[in-house]
């Protein structure tokens, strides 16, 4: 008896990582129409070909494809020819943006000895396409200004704010130095940026070993990660201010639109930036003397890191050609049967800073496995009831460019029409990863429920929860794990193309991909290639698949439901978590300042130190006040009860109710932005959800209070809850009244 | 007005660090004797010269003088002959001890490639010592057994058990295996015995360079750290089973002591083990294949550090000369004028591995400049009123030899007469570092706080605090660094020579040293020399002084109280909070236990695994049972009522009723003890402080209790509750019976 109990038990639990009963419910289908529309994945499953993608991926990465390049625009002729061949109405927009390319890059170490750094990564053995150097872009950084610098060199770390406080603390001043930081901590934008605030005349920024070389694994061509000569290309526009194109901020780049003139663009570098391989920082960082970096801030290399400045001194000189290149958007359209001005929108960027298999072409290539296996159900009669709308998006690495300056064009027809936007970009083995709008999490969960793993025997959603099981770091995450059902989305930062839908146009997003088991370190070098991505990425493009299989059954939910399968209730619920994290941010602040300030007095940091070395003791810092939260915690409570109301109604709608909701949908989610954006960066208009200033890809959530709270500003921290409980409240009106 | 609030609240504030009022009560004496044993520190305040110090070190340091060796004796000679020249009563005492030193030793790496170690630390410019090669003992770990094996290589990190889980789960198994540990984690001699357990045939022990090399510092000659020749020499004798003389457990090693059979001793290794460079390390660990390490074992090689086994294989060849060599204890004695038979008890190693003048030489020439002021106080009139004993001790450094075995052959005497010892051992620039019985906590604080720090111009206890207050991790912990008056006494495990006292025999002790500012990493090398020392350690002496002024404070206390400053609350209270963190730990264990299982049967582990590397999931564990904690809860209550009488008693007690309570104080210590000792290791009879079974030097606090948690053996664990009860309840009652 006792062991068949426990045989029961563990049949019971393995149930929990295990596929689900059969014909559970789908959000915004009935029974019935639930029932066609498995049988319509079904068929859409059975048209998915891995060979298609392979063959994609080879003849899209064959040679480097850059905004600008031969290459790029012949890729975006060859896709938009695939999916005219598949019937979709298909057309290529073209816009005029700045792009530019080096002429000229140095960086010499002219003291305590002579270095000159190599800036070149040379053809490996096995990798076919990385000799390929007429056509390569060189290691930069796209939208640095111009300048020819010396100075002496300092280490920041990772050059985010918090780094400029330790190096203050160690009395180390980089007005009119050159800063070296390491790539990670927070988008590379931020690092020249931060470093133009506080004085530095230069910005070299490399990618050390410990962060993706060999202390992450063997290096290429033996493993996956970035060899001693491999650098990251990589934009340094200041997108958290705006991306797209630098001449038309907030207007389509048009041929013939009105540009402002290069001087007056606020987003390119206040210094010069290059990026470098390990190989080339070696020599600097081995030469800087001054304080010893602390414990983690000291990376990889054999060597002691030190801050500096000097005795390392550098000479940068950077010089660019200032180009109009031309932009292909490729744009294929499968018009509704039913809500044709309803669009439910797709998009993956084509180009690449080189080859780019794995960015953005793995993403891509499922991409355009999917649109064709759609107009195959389109073949077989099958309509959707909303328009599909297909993107493959040009001058994304350079900041977002062909999806913003498409969004901003179309910007008055996207809000009429857009219901969501799902984004995807890189893609290889591993775990689904899954970013968006609160709104979306519980399609998002019933889509992976439903979608086979290709390693395990278990649903992606399966595998995924068991990741976050058994990775979890203590009792509560392991219970949250356990217990919570629905797919926490990530809330969306920025660094891919959802951003001008989510944050400037007010459209629901996601982003969505499959990673974590490709590892290594080819991102933005020529060695994000066929023959890397084959080895290393996802072999069998098992995963590829399973890309496809995902983001099609979202956009097919999408486009056939009987009303748009949104729930706002996990929104609102998360809205009330984003609401308490801020609450105790502001209480954690206000009780470390407090402390910190009574140890000030107290001299305690100067008795501390050593008298050997340089220690600035840090002043006493204004109390933080106590903020009036409560206009945004009524807000909130009143966003809960009519998120509860709302999904109740939706569920039970009679059909010819079914179409307001539709539109009430579409309408409320844009009642999340304000027309005049977020303090000292007007593009960004969604309340809940933007790129951080000082993280650049990094979300921050309710952004206008969080990031007045961080940068201690409370009278604006006061003006931004109200601001913010105004919009929830507008919208929790808004959701009631649609309720009704 | 307001100005005026404000400064008077810094001022407030600023004394929190700052020197306590005067004439503050001091545990033990009346106010009037307080007055007197003020004035008596003065004068010997007075007496300290640093230039004494130098010239001792300079003299000490300036040949290798390990056990057994010609130098060693050189200067237990001029040790003894300064103690007998300041009036002290003095002798050498001396033991025949088993101390093996190498006669070959050998690590080749045979496949893929050849290499042979070099094994050696090679002379450096400007260190006068580092070039006495014939005199050196070469680089080794003492006891490890014989041995000539061959084997692949397996990297296990520090070594230590929690490794060996990893190497499982990542399909590394060591049996038939030769294991590559770095230093640190915990004791070296945990390192060969956890690998032997698993079925290794040999150890080698490398310095990471992440661990006090170029990670931490500049190396030497250049900066402090260990440079890539440089190797920890030290003892991997299984000192948590006995320390001291391996053929004379329990006993003293005197010439005619009844020996075992070398082959019946139990703290010899049961593989061979030698420790080696990073310069040597770095061959063996580039060619190594299999898993890549985990995050937190990799190092600061500038290599992907990876698990094995093999490629690497690696020839090990070690042979020791096993010579019986002379151990040469310096006692040197004050007689009490009123209580000649309580001993206070003050010592500190004088053997080092090579020259040594850190370790332990920069302690011992404090402890001497304390021997000499007392004895000048004495020459102006003044005698203790218990008897003051100095020890210097021989052969610590291959496992506490010298004073194991001196306390062993007077365990008897010791039992009856020892008040307390004293320990210290290095000594460097920084912040007092103070362990101890717990119930010498008030006599600590009170001490430190009458010390004033040689680099600030506040007391040692304030800059001690300072350092707590700003370090604290959180708000919880700056709290405590606050309000905590007392200092903390670090509970003592192992690792020098007040184990024999307060583990074997019970006497309360404490190991007092100054350190935090010195850095490096010379320790148990030829580069711990003179030169290092007066350039990285205490370059003035100054906080040698700081030293001889704190332990010869409290010897002077110890020596001329009322009544012996112990007192009974601080441990009772400490106790309990001991026993809280036994609940909290079989609690946790309980709960993680019980959440791994459920992953386990949900096959959680293995569905997040990547199949395309080996994983072995961990398997379901025995639940942990509920403990019964109730004997142990009762007796804390017990205790900490009868503490509280008992001090409230010995602060009241009237002159004759006084050496009662000096009495019953030198026995309730010794209550504490079991004479079967601990579970596996009889030696080790102190029921509240040993070091740990798997950790070596680390303590382990209610050790029968805790190592039974640790280890899941739950029906042991509630056996040692009741026995450690008992053991509590009894000293609770004899305190009670004391204070009445």
């Amino acid at each position: 008896m006792r062991r068949i109990v426990f045989a029961l038990a563990v049949f019971l639990a393995a149930t929990l990582f295990a596929q689900t009963p059969s014909e559970p419910s789908m959000l915004g289908f009935s029974p019935g129409n639930a029932a066609k529309e498995r049988a319509i994945e079904s068929q859409f499953d059975s048209s998915l070909k891995k060979d298609e993608l392979r063959d994609w991926l080879k003849r899209l990465s064959a040679r480097p494809h850059h905004l600008g390049s031969a290459y790029d625009k012949e890729n975006a002729e060859f896709i938009a020819s695939l999916f005219k061949s598949w019937g979709y109405d298909t057309n290529i927009e073209e816009f005029r943006v700045l792009f530019p390319t080096p002429k000229r890059r140095v960086v010499e170490l002219i003291a305590p000895e002579k270095f000159t750094a190599k800036l070149v990564e040379p053809p490996v053995p096995g990798d076919a396409t990385s000799g390929q150097q007429s056509e390569q872009l060189p290691t930069y950084n796209a939208y640095s200004i111009d300048g020819d610098v010396t100075g002496d060199l300092v280490y920041a770390n990772y050059g985010i704010p918090a780094d400029y406080e330790v190096l203050a603390r160690n009395g180390v001043d980089v007005k009119g130095k050159i800063v070296i930081t390491r790539y990670g901590g927070s988008w590379r934008g931020i690092k020249p940026k931060v470093a133009a605030e506080h004085g530095a005349i230069g910005c070299i920024i490399y990618s050390d070993p410990k962060d993706d070389g060999y202390g992450q694994g063997d290096v290429y061509p033996k493993g996956a990660y970035r060899n001693e000569n491999g650098a990251q290309r990589g934009s340094v526009m200041d997108m958290p201010v705006h991306p797209g194109d630098p001449l038309t901020p907030g207007i389509g780049a048009t041929v013939d639109a009105k540009r402002i003139d290069r001087k007056d663009a606020d987003v390119i570098t206040k210094i010069p930036v290059l990026p470098i391989s390990y190989g080339d920082a070696l020599p600097l960082l081995r030469a800087l003397a001054g304080p010893v970096a602390p414990p983690e801030w000291r990376g990889a290399l054999p060597i002691t890191y030190h801050l500096g400045p000097g005795p390392s001194r550098v000479h940068l000189a950077l010089e660019f050609n200032w180009n109009m290149v031309p932009a292909y958007d490729v744009i294929a359209r499968m018009a509704g049967s039913q809500y044709p001005d309803e669009w439910v929108m797709r998009g993956n960027h084509h180009d690449a800073w080189v080859n780019g298999a794995n960015d953005p072409l793995s993403g891509l290539v499922a991409e355009l496995e999917e649109a064709k296996a759609i107009a195959e159900l389109a073949k077989s009669g099958w309509r959707p009831k909303r328009t599909i709308q297909f993107a493959a998006w040009d001058g994304e690495e350079e900041g977002l460019i062909g999806s913003t300056e498409w969004a901003e064009t179309h910007a008055d027809e996207l809000r009429a029409k857009g219901v969501v936007y799902i984004n995807s970009d890189t893609n290889s083995r591993g775990f689904l990863d899954a970013g968006g709008s609160h709104t979306l999490e519980k399609l998002v969960t019933q889509v992976a429920r439903d979608i086979p793993d290709p390693e395990r025997n278990v649903s992606v959603l399966a595998r995924m929860r068991a990741r976050e099981a058994t990775l979890a770091k203590n009792a509560e995450e392991r219970k949250e794990a356990r217990e919570h059902e629905l797919i926490r989305l990530d809330a969306l930062g920025s660094g891919s193309d959802y951003t001008p839908f989510l944050q400037h146009t007010g459209i629901a997003a996601m982003n969505i991909g499959y990673g974590g088991e490709g590892g290594g370190g080819s991102y933005h070098s020529v060695y994000d290639s066929f023959d890397h991505y084959t080895r290393f990425g996802d072999p069998n493009f098992d995963y590829g698949i399973a890309q496809a299989k995902t983001t099609g059954r979202l956009v097919l939910r999408l486009a056939n439901a009987d009303v748009l399968p949104f729930e706002l209730t996990t929104f609102a619920d998360t809205v009330g978590r984003y609401m308490d994290e801020l609450t105790k941010l502001a209480d954690n602040e206000r009780r470390d300042i407090e402390d910190r300030n009574r140890l000030v007095r107290d001299r305690a940091y100067e008795i501390a130190a050593d008298p050997t070395r340089t220690f600035i003791s840090p002043i006493a810092e204004e109390a933080v006040p106590y903020l009036n939260f409560a206009p945004l915690q009524n807000a909130v409570a009143h966003l809960k009860r009519s998120a509860r109301e709302f999904d109740r109604a939706a569920a039970s709608a009679p059909a010819d109710r079914q179409p307001a909701f539709d539109r009430a949908l579409m309408r409320i989610e844009q009642s999340l932005l304000l027309p005049n954006g977020l303090p000292r960066r007007p593009w960004f208009r969604h309340q809940i959800y933007a790129p951080g200033f000082y993280t650049g890809y990094g979300v921050k959530t309710i952004p206008g209070v969080r990031e007045a709270i961080e940068q201690k500003q409370w009278t604006d921290a006061n003006a931004q809850i109200e601001s913010v409980a105004r919009v929830i409240d507008a919208y929790a009106a808004e959701v009631e009244r649609a309720a009704k």
